[in-house]
């Protein structure tokens, strides 16, 4: 079992994620921002460090949800395909979508943009990506910086580099903060589908699609309708207008899980001592599919690095399932019932159809 | 002097920053993002794009105050002298420092930290920078990210290259707001003394000093009591408790100014139809004096790119001016009465003591 985890851990490395690495370094920096944090009062935190967005007291009753994430090495795959008007909508979607997870109302984004050179077209289409995105997320984007580090910023095509990050606000009142406290066994669990790849795993699909397999952006493989940059580019879905229907229906939401990093095992961090049980799982998009069979991927790795077609999770109780269902299909939102959650302080997620259970950071055969 | 403006702008340009493509990229940039604001009501802007920080509105009277800001090229010469806890301190400063530019009490701020690898000691390092930057700015840093990406991020040493940016948020009464708006000719310019080189302004010194002059990080010269890179190293001052304490007197604050990327320049963002006459100005600082020996750069291009001195300006009415520099200087913070608000819609920038004037984007002789 440690093995089958190290062997997995060693298989990421060699991707160009180094997780234990990430792990360690992770715990030097927090040791350090860990005790910036107010105890109470404005701006005191209440939500624990590290879960998809920070609350902060706004001293009304109201939280402050704020976080920062940035679209990883899909800026590599624009800069292969020469185009750059949809990573905007990717830094949008991996902010808001983690502000969702703590029962937030997304208000606005910052954007952080380091280039190598200022090309005016590069700027131009990055600009059009982010306002769609902040049109899809019903959120302004009154402020940003473009830094031009022309020695810290590299890519795939000289002079086209940059990196693309953003932070964002949300507003939530303090007695609605949603972190999974309330989830029972027994509660539903809903997988609202994925646009493609997302904005994560992005540096393995890489090196099995553009290394291992030497495509070049531009082939199209059998099974999708589109050259393989294309389809990596495909923008992650914004879950904010699905989110907001289930909220005006009055579902009662007891979690929210964006499905980024770690794919699956994003469901660990919810704060209830529970596990989830997946009975159902659709069938993965054909990119995936793709990337599985050209790298000889196992499944465990496939579910522990992407989100195999379910972006963003949902947990409601059992009876509200069907209904919640429903209000998000028709808020065009392909949802689904994956399964069920089920008392276990080790958060373990059971994915039954594939024989596989996710916990800690690995996917591993149950 | 159109010619005087583009030799300056070449020279900027040389040294790695060009200073026209960014005007323009960011005009193709602010075309996308400008819409995406809300005219009125919750969320709305209440400042004009492109100010230091902007400010949304809460609904409460109260508003959000929100930037986001690098540090620049100031990691490389972190890299150079392999020395990481410094950085972080930078990184705060230049988020909270404008957020005080709107009125605002800072709050907090979130990092993005985008590494070529894990190294558990740079990532130490980096937290205790910014846990001491958070300290030194009352704030916390309640979330961030950490992006493992080795093909984006380059610099000088191998393996440890990074990228550090924030965004810092901070409250203001929508009533307390302040831009310059009621800035009047005869108000009184207060210079706060910088640290050092703050962190803009990297590109061209790290040109002069490591390229045109060779010196290595490790090399001492005459007028600096430490090494080159120590020197560089210095971090940004941060300014907030000496603004608390003139808000805490009771001293009527009519601008705050920032000066970051343009240097004196900023100046010019104040809202009302003002420019400045300086008639003193304190000797500028080794640093400075090395490198505008080394590199033969002219007093304009000098006060065009560099804070010479004065890293934070501001503006009170002419009969608070001494009480205001007795209240910086007991907080910590050595200030000076610089020069006069003057009524000017061009709002230029005249350096009397040197001859130069500074409209636009450029300082000029006069």
């Amino acid at each position: 079992m440690a093995e089958e985890q190290r062997d997995l851990a060693d298989a990421y490395a060699r991707a160009g994620v180094d997780a234990a690495a990430e792990e360690s370094g992770l715990a030097g920096l927090l040791r350090w921002l860990r005790p910036t944090l107010r105890p109470a009062g404005l701006g005191s935190s209440r939500v624990p460090f590290g879960y998809f967005a920070t609350v902060l007291d706004l001293g009304d009753g109201r939280g402050l949800a704020l976080t920062t994430d940035g679209v990883g090495s899909k800026v590599l795959v624009a800069q292969m395909v020469d185009r750059y008007d949809t990573v905007g909508i990717d830094c949008v979607a991996m902010n808001v979508n983690d502000l969702l997870c703590v029962g937030a109302e997304p208000l606005a984004m910052v954007d952080y943009i380091a280039v190598q050179q200022m090309h005016p077209r590069l700027l131009d289409e990055l600009g059009r990506g982010l306002a769609e995105g902040a049109r899809q997320a019903g959120i302004s984007i009154p402020g940003g910086e473009i830094a031009q580090l022309r020695e810290v910023v590299r890519g795939v095509r000289d002079g086209w580099a940059f990196d693309l990050a953003g932070a964002a606000v949300g507003l939530v009142r303090l007695d609605d903060i949603v972190i999974g406290q309330a989830v029972e066994p027994g509660d539903a669990l809903l997988g609202l589908a994925s646009s493609g790849i997302h904005s994560n795993g992005l540096t393995l699909a890489r090196r099995v699609l553009f290394e291992q397999a030497s495509l070049s952006a531009g082939a199209v493989l059998p099974e999708l309708a589109r050259s393989v940059g294309e389809e990596l580019l495909e923008p992650t879905r914004i879950y904010v207008s699905g989110v907001r229907a289930l909220r005006a229906a009055g579902v009662p939401i007891r979690a929210l899980c964006h499905l980024t990093g770690d794919g699956w095992l994003n469901l660990a961090r919810i704060a209830a001592p529970v596990g989830f049980v997946v009975d159902w799982l659709p069938e993965p998009p054909a990119i995936f599919q793709a990337i599985q069979r050209l790298g000889s991927i196992a499944d465990a790795e496939m579910y522990q690095v992407f989100n195999m077609g379910i972006g963003f999770a949902v947990v409601v109780p059992p009876d509200e399932a069907d209904r919640a269902a429903a209000i998000l299909q028709s808020a065009g939102y392909p949802a689904w019932l994956l399964g069920r959650a089920v008392g276990d302080p080790e958060r373990r997620v059971q994915l039954a159809p594939l024989g596989l259970i996710g916990e800690g950071h690995a996917v591993r055969p149950a």
